[in-house]
């Protein structure tokens, strides 16, 4: 269709996630938050549904106001937005021009790739060693003339952890860093964010979820930080209103009460350990995780027929491709399965049809 | 800054509309309705609430289903977005290359040339005639050209409604025709989406919104409406989880509702009967609405004044600059006032305080 724009047109639709809304599932395979959100988060919407008539406030100022105290940062650090994909969207349309560069690890989140894609932007994978470590010198060929470096951190299949001194490397020369904090809340170290007051730190920009730690996938809010001049030029760009009510009045009310989120946390830290241990026990290779998945490899290489076994049992984990990844892995399709961490009880659920289904393999 | 796209860095700061969220004003400034949402969307948030941690459905499919059924189209010809701004933001980026070219008339809703210079696009205004209506030989010279012609149908600041064998003129060769109807449920007459089926159908894209007739400017949510190819070729661009869970079920609940919502609306028509008729009798030139919101010029010219005189007492109407508007008029300043419709109440608090500030300046 010639009305579309060609880079569009050449997109292939896109094919949501499975996210099946009846019951009965065990739902592994999208790293949602298997605790709920903590009860202040009903209390605030309920509040707050009874002025929807009225817009939001455009700035999402009291929400910033809390994420910053929080965070030890100014307020004026902080975009709130409609979940962090949109905070990566910004960050494209304010600092990607068509035919500029950006590039990212790979194996790790595609979607930068996409976002790429719509804004007529060229886009690297930088590739990852087996040990999901960086060959820094390799890649700091590539990285230099981006606009924008995007890093998962912790990783995403892989959930490991990089150190700043690495990811500060990969900053490029009249570019912008975005380490992509999606998981951030689960890793051992806390992050501090005395980085954006270091020289770098003009052209950092970190961003967060209330998807994964604060248990709240569903309600679309997610943020920027970083330096406050770089937050007003990705102002520019944002919808007038691109939080609504609710989710300003929910974030605000989950990220001030961090006990419960810490407290699911660590739940889910100490079934990560266990979850891990059983893969490892049952012939898995696995990457110690810090994020709330974990990231594992058969040995048979039958990772389609695991997760349709798994998918039979109504056990739903993520079974993930990466093409060229890792050359020689799997005849160039670098393939595993990314495990969320649930409750102790779903883990049992996933660990006993595992069994199951390995056992009919054999 | 040179990280910065250079059509980004040119534009100034984004400045948020008068959005006081204390109590006291009387609002009439950004077009909200001053009723109440239907009961059944507060009940429909408690029970979406119940479910945050899980991702919402990507396609928001019971959203459209519930969409479709009210407005007589199939469900995949419903698009929902994070407010109808972001089903315009959705357009540009679907439709619009850089160097390629929008219109919409002059003067209407300016966000459309915002939305354009993010995207790197050309724009132009369509100049309309003093009383609003088009000169369609003259604008279809700069029509025919474009990627998409933006209509706002009532317009907006002016309220005015144009018939659709006026609009289809204004259909571009190769591109597409938006009618943006998020005052539409105010008109006198109600839309017929049979103009989908028509040959022309394929190339026309209507806007909706929640925050106007059905009270909820709060929630942001809007929706496109079109035929299946171009709703597919939209999601595509959209983030993949646009719309979250509570305003998805609240939309849902609202939308099927039509009983409320049109209660509403009929109440808001018959004030703002009054309030043209009372402005007339004030001096002002008013132009007849179907929207909620009243457009009137005071033949002193003295709209700054006004403006600042209801705001000294706490009413809050929205004055509008339209450089180079109707040219002539005003030393090439369109001015005048915008003022929404609100409750009788409202309404009259808002003449009383009109007529104190009248009374002041003579």
């Amino acid at each position: 269709m010639t009305l579309v724009r060609p880079q569009v047109a050449r997109m292939s639709g896109y094919v949501p996630g499975e996210q099946p809304q009846e019951a009965g599932w065990t739902k592994l395979n999208t790293n949602e938050n298997p605790y709920p959100a903590s009860p202040a988060v009903a209390e605030a919407i309920a509040r707050a549904a009874q002025r929807l008539a009225i817009y939001p406030d455009p700035l999402g100022r009291k929400f910033s106001q809390a994420a910053a105290e929080v965070l030890g940062v100014e307020p004026d650090c902080i975009l709130p937005a409609n979940g962090s994909d949109e905070v990566l969207t910004i960050l494209m349309r304010t600092f990607v021009d068509a035919g500029e560069t950006i590039a990212f690890p790979y194996p790790s989140y595609i979607l930068y790739e996409t976002l790429a894609e719509i804004q007529g932007a060229n886009s690297i994978r930088l590739p990852l060693r087996p040990d999901w470590s960086w060959d820094v010198d390799a890649v700091r060929r590539h990285t230099e003339g981006c606009k924008i470096v995007f890093v998962p951190n912790p990783n995403s299949p892989s959930g490991n952890l990089w150190d700043d001194e690495t990811l500060l490397r990969l900053l490029p020369k009249d570019g912008i860093l975005v380490i992509d904090e999606a998981y951030r809340d689960f890793a051992d170290r806390p992050r501090s964010f005395d980085l954006l007051r270091s020289e770098a730190g003009g052209r950092i920009v970190f961003t967060r979820t209330f998807s994964k730690s604060y248990s709240l996938a569903g309600l679309r809010l997610g943020f920027a930080v970083a330096r406050p001049d770089l937050i007003s030029e990705m102002r520019k760009v944002k919808d007038s209103y691109n939080c609504d009510t609710l989710s300003l009045a929910a974030g605000e009310a989950a990220i001030r009460d961090q006990e419960w989120m810490r407290a699911n946390v660590d739940k889910i830290r100490v079934t990560r350990k266990r979850l891990d241990d059983t893969l490892r026990a049952c012939g898995f290779e696995t990457v110690t995780s810090q994020a709330n998945f974990v990231w594992c490899r058969h040995p048979s290489g039958n990772h389609q027929q695991i997760y349709e076994g798994l998918k039979s049992r109504k056990v739903l984990v993520r079974l993930m491709k990466f093409p060229g990844a890792f050359a020689g892995c799997d005849q160039g399709h670098f393939t595993g399965l990314r495990i969320t961490v649930g409750t102790d009880a779903e883990t049992d659920r996933f660990l006993e049809e595992l069994e199951a289904t390995l056992a009919l393999m054999t």
